[in-house]
Parts: C-alpha cells; structure tokens; sequence
C-alpha cells in the first residue's frame, strides 16, 4: 500500500490524548528527568502531527508546575522531534517541520484547586485542555464513576466560563453524563471528549452514550475514538475498531470524530494503581481495569503505539470512507477545533 | 515651567521598583481584590511610562501564583491606565497609548524555592526581574544584612544562569556584597540594583559601596536610585537628592544610573513588620526602619508618590543635567537594560 503510505505522510494526525510514563519516573515523582525518547521517535514513525499529553491527573497547582517545567526542558533537549504547541500555527508549523507538536493538557482540573485565577495562570504556562474531573468528584463535577451525579458546580460554572474566555478546551473524557451535558449547555465554545468511545461499542462507564454523542456534535465538539483496549470490546481487530468510527461518524456526522488513543506505556501496575487511588482512597480503585487485570493493557497489535497510526488511514479507507473524510478523522477535525478553541477571546 | 512639563511628557519615565498595597489588602492575604485605583492614576500623572511591581517578597511559589493573577486582572479590569510589558516592545507601546505598563518582579527568589524548573515557569507567566534575596539568606545567596555573606551559592549559580537563559534581569538590591559581586561575576548579562543608594550619600546597610556601584556600571548594569526616606539622610531636599545623582553619574558613568523609587504604600505598620519578619522571626526586625519608627516613611514632599516625577526631571535639569542626560537617567537607561535583558537567549 505505497499509495497509502503518501496519502497518510500527507495528513494532519492529532492524537487528542496520550499519557505515558516519558519521564520514567514513578507517578508524580516530580525530581526524575529521565526522557524516554523513543515515545517521541514512535510519534514521528506514525507521521503524528500533534499529540495533547497529560500533565495533570490528581496533582494540585504546585506540582503541576514541575510536570510542565519538565516539559518545557523536552522542548529544549529534543527540539529535533517535538516542539510546544499553543495555537492553530504552532500545529501547522510542526507540520511543516517534520516535528510533533506538544499541546499540555489536564486530564483534571485538580491543578486550578479552589482558585479561579489559576486558569489564567495555566493558559499561561501553555495548558489548552482541562478535563471537568479524573474518576472522583470535585470543585468542578462527578466522573463517570461517582453514584451521584452533581453537574457542574457553581464553582464549574465559573472555571468553564473562564476557560471559554482563556481560550483553553473544556474535555468531558472521564466525566459524567450529567456534568458533560452541563458542559455543553454552558460553554461559549465547543466541548470534546478526547479520548473516549461510544457506549453502544464497548459499554464502559468511560464511553459515552448517544444522547452524550449528539449533544457533543451538536456544540460543534468532538470525540477523540479510542484505541485504547479497557475502552474497546476483547479483541477488538483494526476492521471492528474502524466499523465502530464509522457508526459513530453515523451518529454524530463526520465532522465530529477524531483520534485519541488514550494510549499509557511505561507504567508499573503499582503506577496505575496510584493513578487510580491517588490521595483520596486506601482500598484498591481500579479505575477502567479490573482487580484480574489492575495494570494498563498492552496495545492492540494493529496500534501497538503511536507508530500504528498508518494502519488506521489504511482502515479507514479500507472500510469505505473517502481520503477528505479520512482526512477529517485522523486530524482536519481536530486542527479545527484547536484553531477555533486555543484563540483567547477578547 | 512649563517647557519643563513639555519635556517631562516626551520622556520615557521608568521606576526600577515599586511595591506598595494595590489590593487593599493584608500583605500576603491572597483572597482580597479590592485594588486601589489611585496608586494607576498617580502613574499617569507623573507621566510615567513603565513600573517594575513587586510580585513576590517571601513567598513561594504557589501563593506567587495568586499574586500573579490579581495582576492579570488588573490588566483587564484597568486596561484603560495599565498593561503588562514583557518586552522593550511593550513598554514603548504602553509610551505610545499614554498607559504605563507594568513589569513584573520579585524582590526574593523564594518563588524559585528549590526548583531550578521554576525560573522558567516564573518568566512564561510574565516576571521579568528577580531579586537574589529580600533580608535574609536564602537559597541563592545572603542579604545585606546577613552577618556572613556566602557569596552566590551553587543554586544560586544555577539560577543565575537560567535567568540569564531565559531573559529575567539579576537584582541586587537587597542583596550583600558579595553576593552582588558572585552575580556580577558569573552573569552573561548586566546585573542591576532596582532600588538603592550609594553609601557615600547614606550609611545604610541597603545602600551600595563605591566598589558595587563600579561593579554594576562595569558589567553594563545599572542602579535605580531610590526617593525613599530610609535610604536617604533625614530630610533630603530635592537638590540634594539630585546632587546625589550627579556624584553617582560621576562613579558609574550616566549611562548606568536611573530611577528606583522603592514606593511602598498603603501598608499598616503591622503589615510592614510582616514584610520584615515573615514567618522567620518571632522577634521583632525592622528591616530597613527602626524600633521607633518601625512602619514605612512618609515620601518626601518633592516626591509625595509617583506623580512627583516631573520635579525630579526639573531638579536634574537645575542641577546641571543635559536634556539628553536627564531622558537616560530618567528611563532611558532603564530602556535599555530591559530591552536586551527580557529578550531569551537562544
């Protein structure tokens, strides 16, 4: 498949989440600068344009600043592959450049504690995603794993409006039904789901349902599909994965869809559960895992790592959708969204 | 005169150094916002063109955080008066809207705590100065009044080098002597004082030797002389403040003196004695003041606050100062020193 290998060099591909372990330290162990650079070597071999990272999963402000210094040091000592991104240009730039472009995330907005200004303070520092909350309640909202379901607080309401203002994504990937309609009713601007997969798929308290699929395409927002294996039926092939894009492109129309592999390498199973339980917990959370399987899953042998994303172009068409369409789901979808949505409004 | 007040308006007036109560608040009481419009109006009135504010006195760098973003609400609340300025750039387009714009500093690398990372996150967020250390030794090296001084630590190396990297301008104003001179020394670019006097003109442990000030003009720095009381001999008439200025132009060349008021209004003398004590004393410490005089000095009647500056132009003018020579002590210098010091090394 040359002729595939051309059409996907020529594509904008944007991951809309990854969180691996790139310092290879243990989790939140904030000293360690110990860069792993074979993630962003994979990144490169799969021709990925952009890729969010997570630099916050539980943390508060303070240690957030350490994951994103480190980061800023990445920029530094491998500019030769990857390089920060904070804006539509910056994407383009990578692109033409042969480098991966870095957008800073949250997958909590743990970081912005009880404190309004710190959103600023982020947007800042280069954060231009948030999600409402990781597994657990806060300031903000319920996961998609808390029995009750607040919506977003009074608090939320305000970290979303001001959010809207900074120019910095609301992502409900974790959150709760209830807190992404919210979400939703309330932004100024399109909410996405970075990383995540319908419910009718694989039914996951992470994957989203219909009424959640529609309501995220009817604010001009985005689902970012899932490779990742805890999100997907037991093996699950490349043409199962690639007939699940297509019945949510059915869903929510084709404008709406787009990549986020949620991929997470390089953990212990002890790192994942401190990622599950954090603080806020003594007995055993296994988050999307399950007390036989408490680690990360290994990749699927189609999408073994970032380097797999040429197959799911070839999927992808294999499957009946046209290369403008194709085009629109590795990353055109995704490029708009982070042009529209990184813009500060005045 | 008021081809004196025509000259005044066409200068770029810059103070090296102001930290006076703009929140209304208890130093250090993060909640309030509750700014002093005033403080803003006194800058326009004395035709001043840009302020270095002090963000950051003892605290680390989470509360600096909030700090931070009162700032930056106070860049949109008073952006009719007000901007930031993070470049030479800046403070000319602040000259040219007839605003002044506000630079950003900490009087303590406190911020930095332990944390090389931090300098770099401190400079995205906009700071552009930072004082080696307020009264105390710290981390990076010892202050004026520190009985031994160690000299610039080995942290205090790796700091001075990455804010040489990053483009944040080394301050020793409060900072011993040799210390200063460690920074000098090690510095890639020029070190300044932002507010101090010579010695010669007042014996005060915060003022600087005659071998400091050469030190400071000889590595392409400057000094900005300050209006405050505690640094001047009692009852110091506007003359004798300018002759001051002429015999520190006769040591360090006119190039490398300019303006450093060390403003500090609006405090209680409780919160003056919090200012010297933080949380490191329980015994009294006056800092620059005395048992019997332990809150700040009223300003002299010539400089009441920032809306004096045209008396100083008219005094260096009567004094004997060219026109030109008056526009470079008055900010011109300062230009200078920020124009090339906030611009990041590559």
């Amino acid at each position: 498949m040359p002729d595939t290998a051309e059409f996907h060099e020529s594509l904008t591909v944007i991951d809309g989440c990854q969180f691996s372990n790139w310092f290879q330290c243990g989790f939140a162990d904030s000293q360690v600068y110990n860069v792993d650079r074979s993630y962003f070597e994979q990144w490169r071999e799969g021709g990925v344009t952009a890729v969010q990272v997570t630099v916050t999963t539980w943390e508060s402000a303070r240690p957030t600043l350490d994951t994103l210094s480190r980061w800023y040091r990445v920029f530094r000592d491998y500019a030769d592959v990857v390089m920060p991104a904070e804006s539509g240009d910056d994407i383009r730039a990578a692109k033409a450049a042969g480098k991966t472009a870095v957008i800073l995330g949250m997958q909590n907005t743990s970081a912005f504690e009880d404190d309004l200004g710190l959103v600023e303070v982020f947007h800042k520092l280069g954060v231009r995603f948030a999600q409402a909350t990781y597994n657990l309640q806060n300031f903000v909202g319920a996961s998609c794993y808390d029995p009750v379901d607040t919506g977003l607080t009074r608090y939320g309401r305000f970290v979303l409006e001001e959010m809207n203002r900074v120019g910095m994504i609301m992502d409900t990937s974790h959150v709760g039904d209830r807190t992404t309609l919210d979400c939703i009713e309330h932004s100024s601007r399109p909410v996405v789901a970075t990383h995540a997969n319908p419910r009718f798929f694989c039914d996951h308290n992470r994957n989203k349902t219909e009424e959640v699929l529609k309501a995220l395409a009817g604010c001009g927002g985005i689902i970012g599909l899932a490779t990742y294996p805890a999100l997907c039926p037991k093996d699950t092939t490349l043409a199962g994965w690639c007939e699940m894009v297509a019945r949510t492109v059915d869903v929510m129309g084709v404008e709406h869809v787009g990549l986020g592999s949620d991929c997470a390498m390089g953990w212990t199973t002890e790192d994942a559960m401190t990622i599950n339980m954090w603080r806020w917990s003594h007995a055993p959370d296994y988050g999307a895992h399950s007390k036989e399987h408490p680690g990360w899953d290994p990749m699927p042998d189609w999408w073994p790592s970032s380097a797999g994303y040429p197959n799911i172009t070839q999927g992808l068409l294999d499957i009946g959708f046209s290369k403008p369409e194709t085009a629109a789901i590795m990353g055109g979808n995704w490029m708009r969204i982070c042009e529209q949505g990184f813009a500060t409004q005045s």
